[in-house]
């Protein structure tokens, strides 16, 4: 559905091979969740950790219309593993939005190298993690609620207010630090392998050269792509989401007995039905194709990204969101008009795709990302750079 | 959210106290499926068994809107049990709308007497189920599929075509008698505890006093009231599901900490779209409670039905399936929004109102309706009686 | 389609002969616009004026739900003169809610002796027009916006804002007074005969025994009902106008040619999209239907209107008029895929569904009424009286 | 909103002039109907109907996208002439998907030498017109409706039936040839100076050399991408009318009194609206951007055009047209909300959106496009070429 293949970049065969493995799984491991090891070590092993990272450094040098199509590509399957695997590319762009370029190369290098699996424990919603000046660094002490990926990751990236001045930090360090501890709390009705639970900080060490401070978050127009990478993440997530949902549907009637695919592919209802969700997908998916082009532009600007620069992409994004967001959770819903009162057997475990999309779209509300647009709309309004805009 | 209480000839207190009880352990339940022995029990010692009979025969004497009124309020807490108590009502029904006044007199009566409990083993779509003539009666051989609350139960109705005319038959049997097996083996997504499985019969003996052929299935305007109480049945679990998904989101966000409270109390988005659930409902629920009232007429019209009347009270009965079929639905998937992210926690289970409604929606396609309503609205043509219009 | 006759206490030939000539000339009337004076004067031939007022003064004796019924059917074929119906008896009702029960019982009388036609000067967003207290009563000066039916009026109620207090006080006046100046320039896409203009007033007296002081504008539970009745006005015309144009789509498709009803009557989309319309349009009628009962009930309770009936009342009504405000813009706006590309000629004028409801509907915003709903569903809070809640 | 200009070749100058000139007077234009002679000569001075004309024969060589995104541009001031306009690119585009080369070079040339501007007298629904074979030619009989921009036309391209095979014919003529004659009878609710008028054909000589023959309507793979430009002019049209109507909100809004600006700037609800705007048609943008990329390489593939690749095309620009048709109908109705009641002046005309968007989507209908879009996400089958698929 996603018309032409992925590009040059992309290791295809191994994408594929993921896609394949998952895909056979997904229904159980939707049942069982917790962490998915296995999987996060076919991961590993698929080279596909390294995939946004330059080949100067040792990276497949995919730029992020690439990375992101894997994502939405992985997402059409099983829309866990694609977030641990998105975030991860996430990490690594933080670094390299609120680090200096010294940082940056160092752990893109090393993730190269060693093959670190990035998480996150980076919430900025959540307040409950401090972080204060000691003797020959920092200390870290609280917990983080939504740290998607943090179990059997090899890095963190977390943030935490400065106990004196109250300013967030972030900083980047090793997940098996003394005091750090990831709690395996996780247990959602949806995107039940994402390992999204909370990871407590009990006098944690950080050294000054692992705070990302220079700019820091959202420390410039560039740095403050970074909201919008994440909200790409989320976007490519909900698309893969719709497009996996009616790809199954579709699998499903083509395995039904010979009457009733000849049945549906008869009734003009069923294939309208068919064709409205086919509508909803394909509109979301060339908004964010657009939007993933259009965030691709500001990554290559860097330091000239300007704040119209930057404001035209998060316009761009916030489009394609609304409509990916909508279309995950009405596709999720509706597949099972097209494929009758059977497929709601327990054993399919369909609802996944409406249980993983109505969980994932609750990340931060449409109707204020509604409103950021209509702003833009009327007069012009960029949205003010957060973590969520 | 009904306005007004249940009607004089209900228990109204015995409701209310199956509402709590199912209530506290409808999402424990939800994850165990299978069938609600404990539950079901209740609801005998409840009296409400007997609630649509007919004072003379040992009943509560409520009628269809009251009978109904128990149905939606049992809904909004456990749409498996209220479906289960609804057919129940339901086969009483099938055995005055197709049997002699004689058989429908002595069923109720037994019933009221010896605290039966009706399952359902009447899916017509289901043609594996055979009768013959054999000496003395009649002997039935094959399955049916969606055979809701047969499990536990004490008699059901089951159809079957007769071997040789392939007319269709309906009797009332003893779910004990010999050769009849209750498989067990339902267990989907949603509506778990519906017991909809499979029942399957091994040349079970039926005797001529338990066929109700007299006006028989759809033998008459009258007797085609039957497929409009069980779509009402439907409607009335639908509406309930949407009055009992939104209840929960005000429940939950009434417990939640005060500040959480307060901020959506002030949030016009959040404010706005309960008012869009709101009006959802109302509108599903002003539809049913006109649609119950005109099946009434119809139930005390009795033989005067005419096709016209049926054809009436058919197309009122749709209109509020529809609106409450996509009110189930939607409300079940947004009261999410209102609820935001901590909300899906797995141990809420709040995801059973959709799982639910999507299940259950599946029973007959709103396409169809649509088409019946339209064909009345342009040509005034009623839908043809089925067991689905 | 709104299913049985109007009331006993209704003219319903008077009703049907209005309904009859009026449809005749709607489209060209809307051509024209201006003011319907010979439609007008049918109104006052026909008694309909009289219609709410209490048969010991002189009227038909109707209640709400019959006066209100009428208006819908006026509505369904030209909701302009539906609309100035309704306004003349929403200026009865005006008085019998803010003044004295003496002065209601004289205006009473002498609207149903002299055949007064009675206007409305009350828009309370327009603060243009003032009060002053001169020897022997009082003078009104300034200009009010949206005087619907204030052309060839007899009577007109306005509001102004008392010079000195800023207490908006409301009188009843003959149109033709002295100083009184009925502008005639309403020229509008929609609506286009309800001559819903500009009034000045240059020093018009204004006697004592005029203004509505006892209880004043919003001056009691009872006298809150006001806007409730303003809003059940509005409500029923818009559900006319929905119904008046699924109406006008049958009729033009069966005065089509033979084998283009028959395609339509075949065509599984045509049907149900005529399905949909119906059930939207089903939807909004049972709840204006039961909305119309409630407001009765508070009519009826008077001086006993509690702030919880009036609450509840004004709850039925939002909820109604939110479905009946969409279904009129929707259907006048889809009943041209019904009809297809011909009927789109000019001399049809079918557009005036939607633009009637499109103008009709901006009366007060959609989302503010749903704000409330929001709130009464989310912590049971009313809505603060005023006039557009 | 378009983002980003109009292409190299295209004369953005004498775009804008038209646009300025069109916007002043679209609303006293819509208000008249008929020729808009005038705006027509405006555009034959334009050099616009050389556009799509490559530069050998002397046009200005603009391809498709640059083309169609001037009809975008011009639609979203007037459809009426945007439409005319794009229909005399379609003519010439049909002579070179029917015609032979040499044919389509002679008209072409022709055309750019002479300021030929074209009209259409194609519409394959009306079979009135029939073609024989007389000596040295044919001659053509009967009438044609829907014959969009015939009148003030140079050349017409007519369709009719052959009277012996029944085979479907298409020439290119004078328009004024002897025994043409156009009626100048359209006047619609919109779209009301498209001229698109019946014109009736009387004993008309047709040379052997008009007729387009090789390889014929729909005469081959190539040919039959015809439909998907006439496809593509309806769904610029369609989104130009959408972001013209929201543009239209804005400027009425800028133009408002300063504290209406303002407070629509800060009403959550207004705002979010217009985000719901903005998003409705940034998805119909984006998706016809697309499919316009799309139509130009099967353009450029000329006679390689393969059946997938047709089939692909017609599938991109269905979803295309499915989005941009509803946005152009919802964008009109809406933006009144968002205007508020005094937009609904009658001077203003601002309903002409709305009228323009539903006249003119009633081409061909959408329930149709979804199953063939159904077809194909279901089964991968691609719509069977036709005039309208």
């Amino acid at each position: 559905m996603t018309r032409g293949g992925l590009g040059a970049g992309v290791p295809n065969a191994a994408v594929e091979a993921l896609v394949a493995d998952f895909s056979a799984t997904a229904a159980v491991r939707d049942a069982a969740g917790g962490t998915a090891k296995r999987e996060r070590d076919l991961i590993r092993e698929s080279g596909l950790l390294r995939l946004s990272i330059p080949v100067e450094l040792g990276g497949a040098g995919a730029d992020w219309v690439e990375t992101l199509g894997v994502v939405r590509r992985l997402a059409s399957v099983d829309s866990s593993l694609a977030h641990v695997f998105a975030f991860h590319h996430l990490m690594l762009a933080t670094f390299q939005f609120f680090g200096s370029p010294a940082q940056a190369q160092e752990f893109l290098r090393r993730t190269a190298q060693d093959g670190w699996f990035w998480g996150n424990a980076l919430n900025p919603r959540d307040p409950r993690t401090q972080l204060q000046a000691v003797e020959g660094g920092y200390r870290l002490d609280g917990h983080k609620s939504f740290c998607s990926g943090a179990s059997d990751s090899d890095m963190i990236i977390v943030s935490a207010l400065d106990r004196e001045t109250k300013a967030l930090r972030v900083a980047a360090i090793p997940t098996r630090r003394d005091g750090v501890l990831v709690h395996g709390d996780w247990d959602n009705m949806g995107q039940r392998q994402t390992d999204s639970g909370t990871v407590s900080f009990d006098n944690v060490f950080v050294a000054e050269s692992e705070l990302l401070l220079s700019p820091g978050p959202l420390g410039s127009p560039f740095a403050s792509l970074r909201p919008c990478l994440a909200q790409l993440v989320l976007t490519n997530i909900y698309l893969g989401l719709a497009q996996g949902a009616l790809e199954q549907a579709k699998t499903y009637l083509h395995g039904a007995p010979a009457e009733i695919r000849e049945r549906v592919g008869q009734d003009p209802y069923a294939l309208r039905n068919f064709g409205e969700l086919w509508v909803e997908i394909a509109a979301a998916r060339a908004l964010t194709d657009e939007a993933q082009r259009a965030f691709q532009q500001g990554w290559e600007a860097g330091a000239d990204t300007t704040p119209e620069l930057r404001g035209d992409i998060a316009v761009t994004i916030a489009a394609a969101k609304v409509a990916s967001s909508r279309a995950s959770v009405e596709v999720g819903s509706r597949i099972f008009d097209l494929m009758g009162a059977r497929s709601t057997a327990a054993a399919h475990r369909f609802d996944r795709f409406w249980r993983n999309a109505r969980t994932h779209t609750l990340h931060d509300p449409l109707d204020h990302k509604l409103r950021e647009l209509g702003s833009f709309a009327f007069e012009g309004q960029f949205p003010t750079p957060s973590f969520y805009s």
